[in-house]
């Protein structure tokens, strides 16, 4: 019998949960649920025999030491800054770490320490970051097994909702974390290469420098630049590589509207308005906008953003009810960005039988035997309801499938480490395609950015 | 005999020199210039018998002590930052201090220990900060005094080129500090009021809500909004008043042509380009702009930003030679705003015939027996050349006359202060007339922004 425990018994973890459950007798597995809330856990577990679920406060040391000792692999679904405190007790306990976020600098740090004691502490192994490190690595390991040289790689991710539920004008509802939505792009300008050269792109002009992207039985989406897409290069290997570029999925048209609030001012997250609790929608709009005692706080709009009487822009500010003078924002000491999701939740939230979809797409382009070529993978996933979403699923199942295989010792690569090496992740993808999540893989006319010459101009 | 330490000889100590120097001999002084590099206080002070300079490292606690212990009031020059060591010893040692700075919170926390030893250290006693408050205290008062109620305060101040040096389609030039006119704006959202209402204007639109401001004999001016408008309210005893709005003045044109900056992201200061030494001012125009292997970077440009054939805007780009693909920045690790600082010093500095001009513009609305009237007082002052500035006249002067007042006991509020107080302005204010720092008060008929209603409307 071998104890999974997993810290965190939040929304994403159905289908991590199910999974572990649906294998454990198989696989003699009792799986420990830690929450600081069990009820939710004991929801979820449904009285499985296989399960237990505990109250787990991570903040109380005696509570977090005791759980992780009796595991044999430790899952954390905490938020990302919790986990450096469960490494540290897993390193002291010598017990296996699966997580699905970004490795911090303190997490970097534990790498010899973990190496030493033979242990294994599995990051970036849910959706993004996961499955687009595995799924990409797979295909750059191809083209350098038959000889080919990288020279493009583009990546994009997007957690959308799907065809079925797609019911308003943003072709938008949130399907994860509201405020990562709001707050998306901030903090810097965007970095990629193009052709070999370095491009920024201020927050600004962020969503106006979008790219288009068609996917077979889906249509055409749109992508805005991450803010640092290369922040890869070097675990990819492309340092050589003349264009990187990694960005994240919407559907046409959501990026220039989104433009409009970034214009105005309100996504800003570093001040708080004055009397944001009692402040209208109407009056939230027009605190950005010049004072007028006659004009209409519609047309100040209109011709502050250039908005054209029949431009379906506006059509997308009516459906959020933006100029309403009744609503009230209702939250104390608001910052814009706060008022603005509180604003958006209130027509972006899923509804009961709403949908979500995962969509991924990398472009491959690289030389072979003097030519230029390009593959491309996608992979779509849509949710099965609110509960089972596309995202759960492509967050919980990587990590659950990982789990099993640092357990049976199918994964034995020690250190702090990401999915990156084909022992670690072709597995892990060939399960998934058990689970319906799959490339497709196509060779395509190479297109990049510059047909004629392999070197750049400015 | 009295001893002025004078901490910091640097271009802006002209006048200040000048005026402490011209009453050594009536006042009884003697004037002690201490800094990191002697010589340019050397030059300076041309043997005058009653001064000395001394070699004086801030950093180094002996030297610093030892250069307050003989003086009987202290005038830091030096970089804001620096101003709080200076300030603790004052306070230890027992002496006045004099600066031309905003009060840090660390100065602010001294202001009871200040009060305590009946010491004075006066801040904020220079342009803008320094003037500014006079000259509104000034009127704010006079206001009050026939019984008025203020309703409405603006206030604004330039630094800019005088218009017999004003030779470039951007009718400006570095006058002072190049960095901070090449970051102004930046660090969060600019905030005022406007009628009652709270108005805030994210750092992508602040160079395109500016209003216009007429100054008998020069013409029109342009202002954009300082960060935070609001600094002064309880200062000033300010509020109740429904429109409150500071800003920086520039001629017309300039910050509409100032946004093509920051809309590419010229102006970031947040990152380092890649490989900037060696960059060409047509590359580092070009990372901002989408890659093509065709089109021109200038094409691009004009696209991007939307300029029309026949657009001065244009033209402003071409003076600062932009597209130029020989010039490199030559500087390595540069920021963006790094960058573009070097590229406009080419063509903004002073040339040696060049006058500078400080324009100072402040707006009083207030209510008087049920009506409302309005007093704009302005102030226009010519530099005479390029060491004897228009803005080392109007911050020495203020900080001269001060030290002198307070020596001679005229000023005798102690604490850490700035001159808002009666006592402490109109003995200085009085003083600068002399100089031919002059306000214009004239009575306008009342403009505001709501000429028909007292209440706001949203």
């Amino acid at each position: 019998m071998r104890t999974i425990l997993l810290i965190g018994a939040g929304k994403s973890t159905s289908y991590l949960l199910q999974y572990l459950l649906q294998n454990a007798e198989k696989e003699k597995l009792h799986i420990l649920v830690g929450d600081k809330d069990p009820n939710n856990a004991i929801k979820l577990l449904n009285n499985h025999p296989s399960s237990t679920a505990i109250k787990l406060d991570i903040f109380n040391e005696d509570q977090r030491v005791n759980a992780i000792k009796k595991a044999d692999l430790v899952i954390s679904m905490l938020p990302a800054r919790f986990h450096i405190e469960v490494a540290k007790d897993c390193l002291a306990q010598g017990k296996n770490l699966v997580t699905a976020s970004y490795v911090s600098p303190e997490m970097e740090q534990l790498d010899q320490q973990v190496k030493n004691k033979g242990l294994i502490f599995l990051n970036e192994i849910g959706v993004d970051p996961g499955i687009d490190h595995m799924s990409a690595m797979k295909v750059i390991h191809d083209i350098r097994e038959k000889g080919g040289k990288m020279v493009l790689f583009e990546s994009f991710t997007g957690g959308l909702i799907a065809p079925q539920s797609d019911t308003n004008l943003w072709n938008y509802k949130f399907t994860w974390n509201p405020r990562n939505v709001v707050v998306a792009g901030q903090g810097g300008a965007a970095k990629f290469i193009q052709e070999g050269n370095f491009k920024y792109i201020p927050y600004n002009k962020l969503f106006r420098r979008t790219e288009f992207l068609d996917i077979e039985g889906y249509g055409k989406f749109e992508v805005y630049a991450n803010r640092d897409s290369l922040k890869y290069r070097n675990a990819y290997g492309l340092e050589d590589v003349l264009t990187l570029y990694r960005g994240t999925i919407r559907r046409v048209g959501f990026s220039k509207a989104w433009n409009m609030f970034v214009q105005l001012g309100l996504t800003d997250d570093s001040y708080v308005l004055d009397n944001s609790e009692h402040m209208t929608y109407r009056a939230f709009i027009n605190t950005f906008l010049p004072y007028s005692p006659t004009d209409s706080v519609e047309l100040k709009l209109r011709h502050y953003l250039k908005i054209d009487q029949d431009d379906i822009m506006w059509g997308k500010l009516i459906e959020l009810d933006l100029f309403n003078d009744q609503k009230t924002l209702g939250i104390a000491n608001a910052t814009p960005a706060q008022a603005l999701q509180s604003i958006l939740e209130q027509k972006w939230t899923l509804d009961q039988d709403d949908k979500d979809m995962i969509v991924m797409y990398h472009k491959f382009g690289y030389l072979l035997e003097g030519k230029k070529h390009q593959i491309d993978s996608s992979m779509v996933t849509i949710g099965q309801d609110t509960r089972y979403t596309a995202m759960a699923k492509t967050v919980g199942l990587p990590l659950g499938i990982a789990a099993l295989k640092i357990l049976n010792k199918q994964i034995t690569t020690a250190g702090v480490i990401i999915p990156i090496l084909k022992d670690v992740y072709e597995p892990i993808l060939k399960e998934l395609e058990d689970h319906d999540i799959v490339f497709t893989e196509k060779s395509v006319p190479y297109l990049g950015y510059n047909p004629q010459k392999e070197e750049s101009t400015i």
